[in-house]
C-alpha cells in the first residue's frame, strides 16, 4: 500500500511514527505542516518538520513528544541571563537542526531539499515532504489582535480567544516538490489526528493539494476524544469558534473530503449524529486511538491501515 | 589617568584586563578590532569583541583565552552528525551571545549598543566599543588566493602563506560612536600586544583613527618576545612578509606613530638597532611582559601605567 500521511504536531507525528515502523512495512510519505514555521534570532525554525523528524528518528523528547531527548538548556540559561527571549525552548540539541537548516537555507537549498539530507543523517527511511517550499504563516486572529502562530501557541501559551486564522502567504506558495505526486499515487491519504485549524487547514490551504485529496481515497482520524483534545488548543479553538468539541466537529470540519473517519471507541455515541448531520456516505471506525506508547502508535496504525484496505477494496 | 586602548585577540584582552583591575582604577576604553567578523549559520560572530569582554568580565576559558570556561558542546558534536561545518568551536554559552548580538543586530541595533548592553550585563565596567558599526572585513591574501579572515584563521589553522592583508570596506566604515572622542581625551593610547597585521592594523584603516593617533601618546607593547609570538601567527606573518620577526619589526611597523614601545626585557639587546634603524626618539621600556596568571596581568597593567605616567610627564 501507498500511504501519503497530513501531519502538524505531536499527535499527526505520533501517527506518522507508528505507520512508518508496520510490518511488513507501508510506502509512505509524510507531508507536514510548515505554517508554524518561524525565524528567532535569525534561524528558521520549523517546529512541526522537526516534531515529525525527531519522532521518526526516535529522537524525540518522550515526556513533551517535541524536541530532544536528553536535551541541554546551557544556551538557553545563557540567552536568559542576556535578557534575550526564552519563551521558545531552544534545546542544545534541537539548536544544530536549526543552525544547519538555516545555514542550508541561506546557501540557496530548499527546505525539501534540506529535510531529505538531515532526514538521511537520522537516518529516516519514510519520505518527509514539507507542504511546500514557499513561505506560509499561519496567523492566529484574536480579541487583542492578530498573533504569529509561536506567539500565540508558546509565547502565550494559547491563552487569548482564538476569532479566526490566516495563512499568509498559502495562495501564492507552491506544494513541495513531489506532495502532489505522492497524494495522486498513494492508494490512501490519511489526515493525522492533528489539529484542523492549524496543523492540517494550512496544508490544505496550499493550492492544488485540496484538489488532489478529492480525487483519493482519504480517511481521518480525529484529534478530540471525549470531546477534548490529547493534547493541544484543538478543543479550545473549536469552543472560541463557536463549535462543540467533538470527533462529530472534526467530522464537519474535513466534510466532503472524507471518506472514512476513526473516532475513538468512546464517541462510538457520536455516529448517528455523524451521519445524520454531517455526511450519510461517511465511514465511520470507532477505535481505541489513544497513542502514549510506542507499542499503540505502531498498534493504532496497524488498525489504520487494516481500515485503509477496507475502504481501499470497497471502492 | 584616561587610556585609550587599541585590542584585538588573546593578548590584547589579557593587557586590557590588567589595565581594568588596577587599583587605583584607570579611567579606560577598550577599542576593539572587528575585522575579524563574521558569519556563520546566519549568525553574526564577532570573536574579538567576545575575547576581550569574556576577559573583562573574568568569564574565559582560561586554558585558550578564547571562549567560555566550562564550555559545553553539545550542539557542536550535532552539528558534526549533520555534516555542518565545525571547524569554528562554538560552544553552548558562547553561542547564546552570538544568537542574541545576532537577534538585536537584525531588529536595528548597533553593535556599539548592543556590546555596552551585553557588558552591562556581564558585570564589565569598562567601556568596550567596536573599532565601527560598519563592515570592514579583514582578508588575508595567500599563495592560493584570498581568504577570510575566520578562514586562514580558524579552519586552515594559519597554514596558507600569506602575502598580505586587505580591510575591506574600511575606507567608507566609520568610527562608532565613541572612539574618536576616547583617543581625544585619552592621557594616553595604548596598543596592546595584539597581532599588528590582523587585530590593530584593521582599527587604523578606520578612517580617522590613525589621524587621531598622530595627536595622542602611544604607546605599544610588542607581541613578540624573543622573535616569537606568545600565542598566534603574528611572528609567522612577518617572516611570510619578508620581516625577520622580533620587537623591532613590531617598532617599525608601527613607526612614528609610537611614543613609547614597551618590549620584553629579554629582547633588551634589540634597543640600539631599534633606535638606531627605526627611530631614535622612540623611548623603548624593557620590562617583563608575558602575562600567564591574571596577576601578571595586572602587574604588566601597572608598569604599562607607570611608564605612561612617565611619557605623559616627559611630554
Amino acid at each position: 500500500m501507498k500511504v501519503a500521511a497530513l501531519a502538524g504536531g505531536v499527535g499527526g507525528a505520533k501517527l506518522a511514527d507508528g505507520l512508518s515502523r508496520l510490518d511488513p512495512a507501508v510506502d509512505l510519505t509524510v507531508i507536514v505542516n510548515t505554517g508554524d514555521d518561524f525565524s528567532l534570532f535569525g534561524l528558521q525554525i520549523c517546529p512541526d518538520l522537526d516534531t515529525v523528524c525527531y519522532n521518526l528518528a526516535g529522537l524525540e523528547n518522550s515526556q513533551t513528544g517535541w524536541g530532544r531527548e536528553d536535551e541541554n538548556w546551557v544556551t538557553l540559561q545563557e540567552i536568559q541571563a542576556l535578557g534575550g527571549p526564552d519563551w521558545f525552548q531552544l534545546g542544545g540539541k534541537d539548536l544544530a537542526t536549526h543552525l544547519e537548516r538555516t545555514r542550508r537555507l541561506n546557501e540557496g537549498q530548499t527546505l525539501s531539499e534540506i529535510t531529505k539530507d538531515l532526514c538521511s543523517t537520522w537516518g529516516i527511511d519514510t519520505a518527509v515532504l514539507p507542504m511546500s517550499n514557499d513561505p506560509v504563516r499561519t496567523l492566529v486572529e484574536t480579541e487583542g489582535g492578530t498573533l504569529d502562530f509561536q506567539d500565540y501557541f508558546v509565547r502565550q501559551a494559547c491563552q487569548p480567544e482564538v476569532k479566526g486564522f490566516t495563512f499568509q502567504g498559502a495562495s501564492e506558495a507552491a506544494p513541495a516538490p513531489g506532495v502532489l505526486e505522492a497524494i495522486r499515487e498513494a492508494d490512501v491519504v490519511v489526515i493525522c489526528p492533528s489539529n484542523p485549524w492549524v496543523s492540517i487547514d494550512p496544508i490544505l490551504a496550499v493550492p492544488g493539494i485540496r484538489g488532489a485529496l478529492e480525487e483519493k481515497i482519504v480517511l481521518g482520524m480525529s484529534p478530540l476524544i471525549g470531546g477534548k483534545a490529547v493534547k493541544g488548543p484543538a478543543a479550545k479553538m473549536y469552543l472560541e469558534m463557536g463549535i462543540e468539541p467533538s470527533a462529530s466537529a472534526v467530522a464537519r470540519h474535513y466534510g466532503r473530503l472524507l471518506k472514512g473517519l476513526i473516532i475513538d471507541l468512546q464517541d462510538r455515541n457520536l455516529i448517528p449524529e455523524i451521519l445524520g448531520k454531517v455526511d450519510s456516505s461517511l465511514a465511520v471506525f470507532p477505535e481505541h486511538i489513544l497513542m502514549k506508547t510506542r507499542e499503540e502508535r505502531i498498534s493504532v496504525a496497524n488498525k489504520v491501515m487494516d481500515i485503509a484496505s477496507r475502504l481501499v477494496k470497497e471502492t
